[in-house]
């Protein structure tokens, strides 16, 4: 019988009448007298085993891993219509007793903090795998979606010799005998590779930031979905590239987490356009809407909040662009809008009350880009080989990027953006 | 004129008789009296433009980006059987004269550092360009097989706080008041998220490397495609998915990649099955046919292109398994061989002459890795949220990694791994 092939919990059903062989997790065990129901676990979802006899009194325990041997029959009550009348059983490595929580309950009742410290074991909560199902669908429409645009995946170093963005919030590395970084985002690489003739091209990658705030929506090293194009008219070919692409992303999700969507209780939106909103129309509506005063140049949290729940009130899904950021509150890169130079031809996606993407146009022109450094009281001899690639003819072009974590726990409405992270690095946690 | 749609060079020959917009550089002029012709690169290709009269003696320098209108005209002699008849030119974004190197002659006559330092240039010369358009699809490749095979990808972090293979070749960072390091690996974290339950995993990330060696076959950063599977019976289950994967891979390249692929010089192998040798047979082998005395433990570099040409000699691609290395040479975790506890269920695979993946089985009984680890001096107290993996519930497992750039340089014949890195860090480079 050990030579016969797995059978996926999932597919029992359509192996009814024949014996089959599954591997797994012990979900849990219910003894009755002289029959035990025992749920099994694999990737592919639940299947109930039945054990009498003898069977019924073997001590399993809940998570070991164990191989089943029986015979797949009709169960109309079960999970998917069959389950397994089970023939042998072999533990093939038994988990401890007790466990540091359970995980076979709807909720798993441990705090955040023993969540993350036991992260092998509450990955396996149903509800908390579903997330990380969802995730890798948005990664991979996220690929899909480009690549059927012509745009070409990089893969550009995390070890960089300066700053992007001037400095602060690095994080420091002993490289051999170099001072050196951990890359806060891949922007100039981005850059350079629409230069290098790429045009399109986009990363999906680690980033790292050194910021000193522990938040519920801060991590310190996240995955960016990064996106660089040439050969744009304005800021408004990024928008209207990343509404397409947030519809392909979305519309997968759709089609196939039906079920994780329905366990964590989240409603994929239907996007049709998404409002794009200049940054004084935005303080100018919140302040007549709610009374809230414009702070200045960003938009605070509070801001971000209610400028979302004012696009839900006019019946749309919680997504806005808000644009015409102000230049002190943007990179030196930000090409200044058309209209006005104290202003950026730039753009932030929230969604439902969390910045999810920044972007916009950069400055393609040497000499614009200079003065923009140096009115910031930066040198462009710092820049070398990024500062190159604008003599070297480059197409006006932008970007933005997205962050996976924080677009997941939007979209799954989850609280803390730890909770959308496989193994979150903050403030304090360097560990598991 | 300026709001036709543009048209990418390669897409000329289906507009004849229209009037088009193309945008690109210049990839070169020759000046023939009242008559100029220009070659225009984009993302796509190249295309004849004609210019005549008046246009004819405008200044364009090459690699500048322009925007050309004219008329799409058959024309037999040029590429594609189309050039553009052009009747407007616009300077986007001039480039500097001279240019560090020429990069539009089939070779870039520079040298590799000077290569390297003008990265955005010389990545716009079509046969170095073609080395990414391969390597994205690569990867491309690598992705699709494996969801294709219920593998979800899995993002971990490469800030860790301790080493995976025993703490040599590590680059620390400071991480606020702790010590940290960049991850030689996601060996621990993808061997955590099969026993998190997602069973079969992938990651394509970076991995960091402190390794002293400046070599053409060896850079401080690289990504690497990772994979995980639980579930297995042994390491030959393992070497069966490699040799899907690349039959997968190679097969899209070749049919996805061919102008590439003829530019470069290049031939993807046909992979039938792939030898699987165990070491003392190599070295047996190599002793016999080309008196090539056996290094202790591992192969060294002699060896590995011994035995990859020693396989071509029977008439087979230059693609071999070498099996059953032993203990001393591999990583605690490595599962034992069944027969012969000095060795390992392990494998290298070798691609004309060098290693491009290292896998094996893994072991998953805590008893027999704490063992493994006291025996080499390690504290299994060490390894806290991995050691308690084990205590779980952990199938039997195994996973294998590839270098993308080694792949890469070995598939199209390349004497230097830079030359497949966009960026490359080695010993000394940190630029661009």
């Amino acid at each position: 019988m050990s030579t016969l092939i797995r059978v996926l919990a999932s597919q029992v059903a359509s192996h009814v009448g024949e014996v089959i062989t599954l591997k797994g997790w012990v979900h849990n065990v219910r003894h009755l007298g002289n029959i035990a129901f025992l749920l099994l676990r694999d990737r592919s979802g639940l299947v109930q085993c039945v054990l009498e006899g003898e069977l019924a009194s073997l001590p399993i325990d809940s998570e070991s891993v164990i191989t089943v041997s029986g015979k797949a029959v009709v169960a109309p009550k079960a999970v998917g219509g069959a389950e397994v009348s089970v023939v042998s059983v072999d533990v093939v490595s038994k988990a401890i007793s007790p466990l540091p929580f359970e995980i076979n309950k709807k909720e798993v009742k441990a705090g955040l903090e023993s969540i993350l410290d036991h992260r092998v074991l509450s990955l396996r909560n149903p509800k908390i795998h579903a997330v990380f199902n969802i995730q890798t669908r948005l990664a991979g429409g996220f690929r899909e979606y480009l690549v059927s645009q012509g745009f070409t995946q990089i893969f550009t170093p995390k070890i960089v010799a300066t700053g992007t963005e001037g400095g602060s919030n690095l994080f420091p590395i002993s490289y051999f005998d170099q001072k050196a970084y951990l890359a806060q985002s891949p922007q100039f690489y981005k850059q350079m590779m629409v230069g290098a003739g790429y045009e399109r091209v986009f990363e999906i990658g680690p980033v790292f930031r050194a910021e000193e705030h522990n938040t519920s929506r801060h991590i310190n090293e996240y995955t960016s979905l990064d996106v660089e194009m040439g050969f744009i008219e304005s800021e408004h070919d990024l928008m209207d590239l990343e509404v397409g692409l947030l519809r392909h992303i979305f519309s997968r999700v759709t089609a196939e987490c039906a079920p994780e969507l329905e366990l964590l209780g989240a409603t994929v939106p239907e996007i049709g356009d998404i409002p794009r909103i200049p940054m004084a129309e935005v303080h100018a509506t919140l302040e007549r809407k709610y009374g809230k005063l414009a702070t200045k140049g960003d938009l605070d949290p509070e801001g971000e909040r209610l400028i979302c729940q004012y696009v839900g009130e006019q019946g749309k899904p919680g997504l806005v662009f808000v644009t015409r950021y102000p230049r002190e509150v943007r990179p030196m890169y930000a090409m200044p809008a058309p209209e006005d130079a104290t202003s950026t031809a730039s753009f932030d996606l929230l969604m439902n009350g969390v910045e999810i993407t920044t972007g916009g146009q950069r400055i393609h022109l040497p000499e614009m880009l200079e003065e923009s450094m140096r009115s910031r009281g930066l040198d462009p001899a710092w820049y070398g080989a990024y500062m190159e690639l604008f003599y070297l003819g480059m197409p006006p072009h932008g970007g933005f990027a997205i962050g996976l974590e924080r677009l997941t726990s939007r979209l799954l409405g989850l609280s803390n953006i730890r909770e959308a992270t496989m193994f979150p690095r903050d403030r304090t946690r360097l560990t598991p």
